[in-house]
């Protein structure tokens, strides 16, 4: 249990977009001490009336507090601004940098820390700005365990779903990247399937129930595959690839004769051919895994 | 309500696939006076032990039931089979074709029938073999509306859940489709993104929680795309096009980095560059749907 009460505790944010602004924000409603710094100085204005107070610069905003949040564009205006604040200014701080990016962009950042002996926390914000502040707001964390046990108090008041999944520092933009593109992927087969199905007359709306029915068979088999992802083992038992090859065929060739861009189609089609041509008929679905790890 | 008793109906199964086998032994147990035909007759046998009458030839089979179901591989098989029984055999009778195909096929089938005079039925099944027979069997059926009324009763014994979606024949099989691609996209999502994971040390099982909190967003955000859709605008709120972008062009840089077969978030990535280069970087991502229907 953190037994700090919210006046104890004090934060500064750099970087001050949407999200940044949304995080102060956030620390200040939670009772927070919170000081803010960004580049362009006129967007902290509304922060200082909210009752944040403003840095003088940004090595006075790393002063001000233990923990330094970085919400900046990328990792590598993070690092450049940073590098501006002599080293021996971090000593006893964490910074926690917020930016969006690759496992590798967090991992050099966690390179550039170390060599630096600043103590560092790499996150990916995993919800929209209105959710900060909210209990639903997840922000993923990973690199060294210690400073972000430090920083989690503080952390907890802005995004109360704090979640450290890992030492290696690329795994939150890993995780984050991974869930963003079953998001995608799911809202760009909607959009294609809802292409084909308006051609003919159906409204987008008729056809959400019906997606609905497929999005709720998915959880169960996210399990299923999983398994024999883990297991290395890809039995096909009803459906096997080669009568999925056979529907996405049909999906292929319905999504052609309706003149659309027929790439998503295509490349599952194509997934599913691959194995099946490599003598993989008779497996399940799982084993495109293999396909994508082999890429050619 | 239909007022018949079971033993009232009665019904032919013509394909004795396993698909075709399911169906058959489901009109048994539901009590309807079951006759059956297939091409290589030793896969009848079953059936015949189950309680089916084996008809002694395809227009045997055709006389025997006022509903007539084919489950053959394909619409072409279907009416190269049905071809060598007599016109008028089939007078007063309903042809329920149960074949997967595209929206083309079905329409074809149909044609095929006006021509002969044939009452005809397109169904779409869209759930596996273990299923028919059970209260979540569903099969999507198009085409005339009266034919379908007529044979309800019938076909909800083998499949409760009998969905008429509308009078073009094409309209089963392109829901199925279109159903389908939602699951598929789904299911080769979840896989591309296991594999950057599992490559990282995390386990399959471990990624399943996170990928279902992103399906779990995905009804409200289909109920928003469908919205925008059918309005014909695409407002960008808290994400739009441009920010997405960033975001696909993270997944596909950190699956390039993991040497995954990177065609997936490639699409996606594609998808939103073409409508941001078009100037359309502060609209959402219901957009996309413009340039899915103008393929180039
Ligand atoms: N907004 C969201 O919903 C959301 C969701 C998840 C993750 N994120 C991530 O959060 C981060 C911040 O996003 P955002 O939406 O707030 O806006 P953004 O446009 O990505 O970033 C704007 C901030 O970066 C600063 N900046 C950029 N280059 C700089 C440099 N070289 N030196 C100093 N400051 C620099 C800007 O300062 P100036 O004001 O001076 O230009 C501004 O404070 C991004 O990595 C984004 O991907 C955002
Ligand atoms: N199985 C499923 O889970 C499932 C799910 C949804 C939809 N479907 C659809 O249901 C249909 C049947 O599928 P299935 O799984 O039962 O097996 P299938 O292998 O697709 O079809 C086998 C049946 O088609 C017959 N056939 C093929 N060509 C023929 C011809 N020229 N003349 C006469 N009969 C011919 C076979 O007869 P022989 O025995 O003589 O070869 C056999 O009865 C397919 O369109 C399939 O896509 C199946």
């Amino acid at each position: 249990m953190n037994t700090s009460t919210p006046s104890d505790l004090s934060v500064s944010v750099v970087g001050l977009g949407p999200m940044g602004s949304a995080l102060a924000r956030a620390f200040v409603a939670g009772g927070a001490r919170t000081t803010v710094w960004n580049r362009t100085p006129q967007k902290a204005e509304p922060l200082a009336a909210a009752g944040a107070r403003l840095a003088v610069d940004l090595e006075d905003a790393v002063r001000a507090s233990d923990i330094v949040v970085t919400c900046l564009r990328d990792h590598e205006s993070t690092r450049a601004a940073l590098d501006a604040v002599p080293d021996e200014v971090f000593t006893g701080r964490t910074v926690v940098v917020l930016a969006s990016g690759t496992p590798d962009d967090a991992r050099r950042s966690a390179a550039w820390a170390a060599e630096r002996g600043i103590a560092i926390v790499l996150g990916a914000i995993m919800v929209p700005t209105p959710v900060i502040g909210t209990p639903d707001a997840l922000i993923l964390y990973s690199g060294d365990r210690a400073p972000f046990d430090g920083a989690r108090p503080v952390l907890e008041i802005a995004a109360p779903r704090a979640e450290h999944v890992g030492d290696d520092p690329g795994l939150a933009p890993l995780l984050d990247t991974a869930m963003l593109e079953v998001f995608f992927a799911g809202m760009t087969a909607f959009l294609h399937a809802t292409a084909l199905v308006t051609q003919r007359g159906l409204r987008a709306t008729d056809f959400v129930p019906w997606a609905r029915e497929m999005l709720a068979i998915l959880p169960a088999t996210f399990d299923g595959l999983a398994h024999d992802v883990d297991s290395g083992s890809y039995p096909g038992d009803q459906d096997n690839l080669a009568m999925e090859r056979a529907a996405l065929q049909h999906m292929v060739q319905s999504s052609r004769d309706a003149g659309l861009d027929s790439r998503l189609p295509e490349l599952m089609f194509d997934l599913a051919d691959r194995q099946v041509t490599a003598g993989h008929g008779a497996d399940g679905w799982s084993r495109v895994i293999e396909g994508i790890r082999d890429a050619r």
